[in-house]
C-alpha cells in the first residue's frame, strides 16, 4: 500500500518560462494530492537529470520518478496509474468505470498530446524556425481535429465518464498545453478544462512545482549570462 | 473476467502499404495471443472508421477497440495492459515486477514512441515535403538519443526487467517502427526487438492483421485508380 510508504517525487529546482507549471511531475503530484497520500520532493539542480543518480531512478534522465518506500517507478503515466489503484477520489470501484478510466488516460497520453507535442517540438525546440513554421499549421490542424472529437464527447457533461477520475486528470494536464485562443473554439473542452484546474489538488500541485522555480530564478538567470 | 466474455477486436479490412503491420490493432492481438485469449475480428472498411458505428466504440473514430462481452475499451496502450492483468506470460506476480511492466509500458508509448510517430507525420503524412525534409535530422537525432539510453538498459539482457512482460511487448512494438539502418547502430536494442518478434504471439497476431489487406489489396487498388 502507498499509504504506508515513504513517498518521493522527483523534480527540478528551475526550468525555463515556458515549460514553468508543465513538468511532468505536475501530474504526479496532482494525482498524489488527489489521493490524500503525502509525499517528499527531491529536487534536482538544472543540468544534473542526466547523471548517475538521476539514471539510476530513470533510465532517461528525465522527471519524474516515484520512490515508494524500497521500490520505485518512473514515466508519469504509470505513476499515476500506480496512484489511482488506491484511491476512491481517482477511480470508480466498479470493473466498468476503472475500464472507461483506463481508455481516457490512454486517450489522453497517445491520442491527445501528441500533436500538442509535435507542436511543442516545432515552436520552442526547432533550430530550423523557417521550415518548423511551414509545417505548423498541419499540426495546428491534426489538434484541431482530436479535439473536435473530445468536444462533442464533452458535449452537456462535468467528466469524460460518470464522475472525475484519472482519465479527467490526464485529460486536464495535456489539455493546459493547448493555447487558449485554440481552446476558444471548443467551449465544451474549454469549459471541462477550468472544472479541472478549478481542483483544490490541482491548485495545491501546481503551487507546489512552481515554488523553488520562483526561489531559484535569480541564481539561474546569473548563470546563463 | 475476459477468459468468460466473447471478445471482438476492431480492425482495417485494408490500408496502405506503409501502414500495413503497423496498424494499432496488431497490439491488442499480440496481446491477446501471448494471453491465450480467444478472440473474433471485427473489419472495418477504409473510410467507414468516422462512421457512427465505430464512433460509438471508439470516440475518435479510431482502430482498434475491444468488444468484452457487455463492455468496450479503447486505446491500445489501455486494452493491453488490462489484458495483462489476466496473464502470467504478460506480468509476474510479485507487485513490483508488475510496476516496473507498467513503467516500461509507459516509457515504451511516451518516451521512444512520439520523437518515432514525429518522424512518420514528417515521411509520410506532411504536405510540405521540402519543410519536412529539413526538419527531418533534428527528429532522426531525438529518436537517437532515446534509443541510446534504451541501448544502455537493455545491454547484457534479454529483456527489459528479469523475464518477458507487457513492457516487452509494447517496447517491441514501437521499435518495429525504427528503420533497420537505424537500428543498426543500437546492437543490444536490435538483437532485443528480433527477439520481441520471434516470439509465436507475435508472429500469428501479424499474420493475422496482413490477411485480409492482401484479400482485398486488388478491390481498393481498383477504387483508387
Amino acid at each position: 500500500m502507498l499509504r504506508d510508504c515513504e513517498l518521493s517525487v522527483t523534480a527540478f529546482d528551475w526550468v525555463p518560462g515556458f515549460a514553468q507549471g508543465l513538468v511532468r511531475d505536475l501530474r504526479v503530484r496532482w494525482a498524489l494530492e488527489e489521493a490524500g497520500l503525502p509525499y517528499e520532493v527531491d529536487l534536482l539542480a538544472q543540468g544534473t537529470q542526466g547523471d548517475a543518480p538521476n539514471l539510476a531512478r530513470q533510465p532517461f534522465g528525465q522527471v519524474p520518478s516515484l520512490k515508494m518506500g524500497d521500490g520505485s517507478m518512473f514515466e508519469s503515466g504509470a505513476i499515476v496509474w500506480r496512484i489511482a489503484q488506491e484511491s476512491d477520489v481517482l477511480l470508480p470501484p466498479d470493473p466498468a468505470g476503472r475500464d472507461a478510466a483506463l481508455s481516457w488516460l490512454f486517450a489522453a497520453l497517445n491520442t491527445i498530446e501528441p500533436p500538442i507535442s509535435m507542436l511543442a517540438q516545432l515552436d520552442f525546440f526547432s533550430t530550423d524556425t523557417e521550415a518548423a513554421g511551414r509545417l505548423r499549421p498541419e499540426i495546428v490542424a491534426a489538434i484541431r481535429l482530436r479535439l473536435s472529437a473530445l468536444e462533442r464527447e464533452l458535449a452537456g457533461r462535468d467528466w469524460l465518464a460518470d464522475r472525475f477520475t484519472v482519465g479527467d486528470l490526464m485529460m486536464g494536464a495535456v489539455l493546459r498545453m493547448v493555447d487558449r485562443d485554440t481552446l476558444g473554439d471548443f467551449p465544451a473542452t474549454a469549459a471541462y478544462l477550468d472544472r479541472c484546474i478549478d481542483r483544490p489538488a490541482f491548485r495545491k500541485a501546481l503551487a507546489g512545482q512552481l515554488q523553488p522555480f520562483a526561489q531559484n530564478e535569480a541564481r539561474y538567470a546569473s548563470m546563463m549570462q
